[in-house]
């Protein structure tokens, strides 16, 4: 007879053991055949159509745009039951080919649509604007009766007791969550790796990282193995995801969308919050999924969120002459690390987009980007990262990211951690003034009413390597609310290496080094459309204007949308 | 020949030099004549009509009702210019009764007045909603221009060189500040004291506090030496002095009025943040403040401040179903101190009158009062109080206040700190749940509409002896928007000493010892209307209904209000 403690298994035995029980889960049907996608297949976004797995009505159903389901849910033309079934579907060959699930509970989805299809049948009324529609969740939102590891072996086994507040109000709006996306471990990094579930590839190209921290719904919601996601954003996680995997998402401003019951590192670190964000393949699904839960009253729910509903008169752009000629700042380069050659490509379409549309299109030059990132960086580190080094040792597990070797470091003072509050207070004061004294260029009378730059200082980077987040890094710190939004793929033909001689430094030649178009051949490029803090609806109304200007531009040129 | 650098200067003699130069800016012909009043005169809020240095129509003047100013300035029946002479000289009276001045710029007042005038004679148009109003400040507030030591002998000399993001929002309202206020030292104290400016005692009764920190203000207001100032409140700084002056205040939420270019002690600690917030003798001041400050966008000034302008709905009480039958909870006992015999005999007054009015009232139990308070008292002294040591080691004066003995502490990590908030994120969470939870009891499907609680457990203290301030407290850990209003005056006979057998705690048998109503007798006694977090305006049309009711009620019976 043999006894085996959890204290006397090693971390890898246990990851194996959870790993093993979520594949299990994988319905038997949607298991890939053999030989069928190989370590050589790099680009895996056709494969769910392939596979020969999907029936074709639920091809039609995984492919039809997010807004038009809900809407034959909303008809009753399909049932969630069917809904959600495909989308269970999809989702798990998704899994098999990117590794971007966590936990599996399509049963719970699937017994909660079946009740919803029972209410809408006895009711003849969909249960709210969410009606029938599955969500996929990041690991760290607490779903009630659900495992949250949250990627540490060490809380194996924690089950969260209640619904998030999030989930409590998706559900009374009818979502139908199904399964849990994999992180980045702690969300420290802008990929999606950590020793419980491994490593999240891009489905666009698997030698690259879908980016994080909410890599596992990039990864999904790119092959159409959920409609509609929910990520958190600190640093970029839900942004440069979208932006390495051809999605749309939105970073709201703090303490709209309630963080209530969603575990996190680094718990009661509040100067730099991280806000939960919606991502999808369609950039109506982010505003419906924003617009319900602020008409949920999420401050009913969670004592942080602002009693502030969803603002329709900022979604007409009430403070931006009703986008009648908006004017749009274009960040070509931050200072520090200009962007990869792909990005000045896109920006250079977009500008021509809006500009073709009767907007105005001026440079932006940011206001001290890199202190910005200073800040946070300092901010994440403020415990030397005792919380993350305290969370290893429960399992003996390593840390895991592109930081993995560095050591933990030392415990900020109070004194130093109010300075760089103070510092911090500074900086958002001076980049306010900054975006303000662009009135004076706009002939508007306004400021520039956005600013559009990249997701990232390059396309998705090969798995475990450094990347340059900066330009989303600005946002988290100054509270600007962005959408990314998908514009093109990197093309080898049209994204060659541009010959540089100066640099802003070193990091700006390290990255300029590392950019090759072979390497990144086929990922897509995001940007992000920027507005002022608590500008949500209207970043959401603008990203759409941009959005729209770019695919008529295309359609007046006769050019397809690469991504 | 004799030179004197500050170094070789004593504190003493620096902070005496500094008030020297203050009074000599009292006018020569406001100045009380020898043996009007002595150290026996307690209440001297009759000097200033009885003083005879005013004139009637000075009298006039500073005895209306602030909104009825505002009308005759916007009317051009009054010219500022008038006004503010008025309240300048008054002002100066008040000061020599109770010392509430720091900085005296009546001059700068004077000649901005004159200049609104000829704007409106030229124009016949009022600047903004606070057209030619004398307003006051608080130390704190930057004015361009002004000396603002805020009560440090190290800091004496320094002088804001731009307004506050508050001074030119004002000043574009058409304000005229022109004086400054007492404080607490640091603001770390509900009295106001400091080593700089002296000690600020209480008009009512002059043994007394007038609160604070934000006291100046009180006993400037109380003696209607101003119409209308602005303090700051985090841990009940504008509620304290308004309910031992007989004054309204407002506690505003986080965020809304702008702090940019307010000087403050632990620059950076922004885990409970201190507010601006109007006080008066008027409620329709503190609104009309409030109000106009909304309306100029804030925002474009300051970046920690919400989006967010008046909400004429909040106003409107449209979560609260249009004032039909609002349900109050009155907060009779904190569980911990239980407030002394006039704050039983003013609520008491105030069911009445709320019942009167067709209102309901329920009982309700605070939930966690005490820690609340307890993460408030080591929020505030996560650096061990070494930013307070280590300004006074600038000048080498000592530390004043209740807390003076207590030597310098040890600060916390960040771990502890970070803890902290996680601790009261679950009070936030425990407090908005307990409050929600009432929707049970009220009969209307709502949560109680407000909370009624005293302003302190006691009325206003001795000089430099502790008081009981966990009935403020709560509201700044929660971020809830509280208005302070007068209800009565401590009367020996209608408040004697009520025998008890049992109490909470030592610290409830201390404070029930303390009471002796010949001690506190005059003293006024305010009481806290509640709202929960963001209804700013709903707190204050909840307070303008209980605070008719009261004077309908008092009407009704014949009876008169004693503040």
């Amino acid at each position: 007879m043999t006894s085996t403690t959890a204290a006397a298994t090693t971390w890898q035995a246990r990851a194996e053991t959870k790993q093993a029980a979520r594949e299990a889960l994988l319905p038997a049907d949607t298991i890939l055949p053999p030989g069928l996608v190989t370590d050589q297949t790099t680009d895996v976004t056709a494969i769910p159509r392939t596979s020969g797995l999907l029936s074709a009505h639920e091809l039609e159903i995984t492919e039809s745009e997010t807004p038009a389901i809900l809407a034959k849910l909303a008809s009753g033309e399909w049932t969630s039951e069917a809904v959600t079934r495909a989308f269970c579907r999809r989702a798990s060959i998704a899994h098999q080919l990117t590794n971007c699930l966590t936990e599996i509970f399509f049963d719970k989805g699937i017994a909660r649509a079946k009740a919803l299809d029972e209410e809408f049948k006895r009711t003849g009324k969909a249960r709210g604007p969410l009606h029938g529609l599955p969500v996929s969740l990041k690991e760290q939102i607490g779903v009630a009766g659900v495992e949250r590891s949250f990627g540490f072996v060490g809380f194996i086994g924690r089950v969260a007791e209640v619904d998030s507040a999030l989930v409590e109000i998706l559900l009374a709006q009818g979502a139908i969550p199904y399964c849990a996306t994999n992180i980045a471990q702690g969300l420290f990094f802008g990929e999606a790796v950590n020793n419980v579930f491994g490593e999240t590839v891009n489905p666009y190209n698997r030698k690259l990282t879908p980016g994080g921290s909410s890599g596992g719904e990039g990864a999904l919601l790119a092959l159409r193995g959920s409609p509609l996601g929910v990520g958190s954003d600190i640093g970029g996680s839900v942004r440069i995801p979208a932006g390495h995997c051809g999605l749309y998402s939105l970073r709201p401003s703090y303490q709209r969308i309630p963080y209530e019951g969603t575990c996190n590192s680094q718990e009661g670190q509040d100067s730099i919050r991280s806000v939960l964000g919606p991502m999808s393949t369609s950039l109506g699904a982010v505003k419906t999924l924003f617009k319900s839960v602020l008409d949920a009253q999420p401050w009913r729910l969670d004592p942080q969120v602002l009693r502030q509903g969803w603002r329709e008169e900022g979604y007409a752009l009430a403070d931006h002459g009703h986008d009648q000629g908006l004017v749009f700042g274009m960040m070509w380069d931050d200072g520090s690390v200009r962007p990869a050659p792909p990005y000045a490509r896109a920006m250079t379409e977009v500008k021509a987009a809006l500009e073709a549309a009767g907007h105005k299109v001026v440079d932006f030059v940011p206001y001290e980007a890199a202190e910005g990132t200073a800040i946070m960086y300092e901010s994440f580190g403020g415990d030397g990262m005792r919380d993350l080094f305290d969370t290893l040792a429960l399992s003996g597990e390593p840390r895991v990211g592109p930081q993995a070797d560095q050591p933990q470091g030392t415990e900020l003072t109070i004194t130093q951690w109010w300075s760089l509050h103070a510092r911090k207070g500074r900086w958002l004061k001076g980049q306010l003034d900054a975006w303000n004294a662009t009135s004076k260029t706009t002939g508007t009378g306004r400021a520039v009413d956005a600013i559009i730059c990249p997701v990232a200082g390059g396309p998705a980077q090969v798995l475990r390597t450094p990347q340059y987040h900066t330009y989303t890094h600005w946002c988290n710190v100054a509270d600007f609310p962005a959408v990314a939004i998908p514009v093109t793929r990197v093309d080898p033909a049209l994204d060659p290496k541009v010959e540089r001689s100066d640099y802003h430094g070193d990091m700006d030649k390290h990255f300029w080094e590392q950019y090759d178009p072979q390497v990144y051949a086929n990922s897509p490029i995001g940007l992000q459309v920027v507005a002022q803090k608590g500008e949500d609806e209207a970043v959401l109304a603008m990203a759409e204007i941009v959005d729209n200007a770019l695919k008529a531009h295309r359609a007046a040129h006769g050019t397809t949308d690469p991504s």
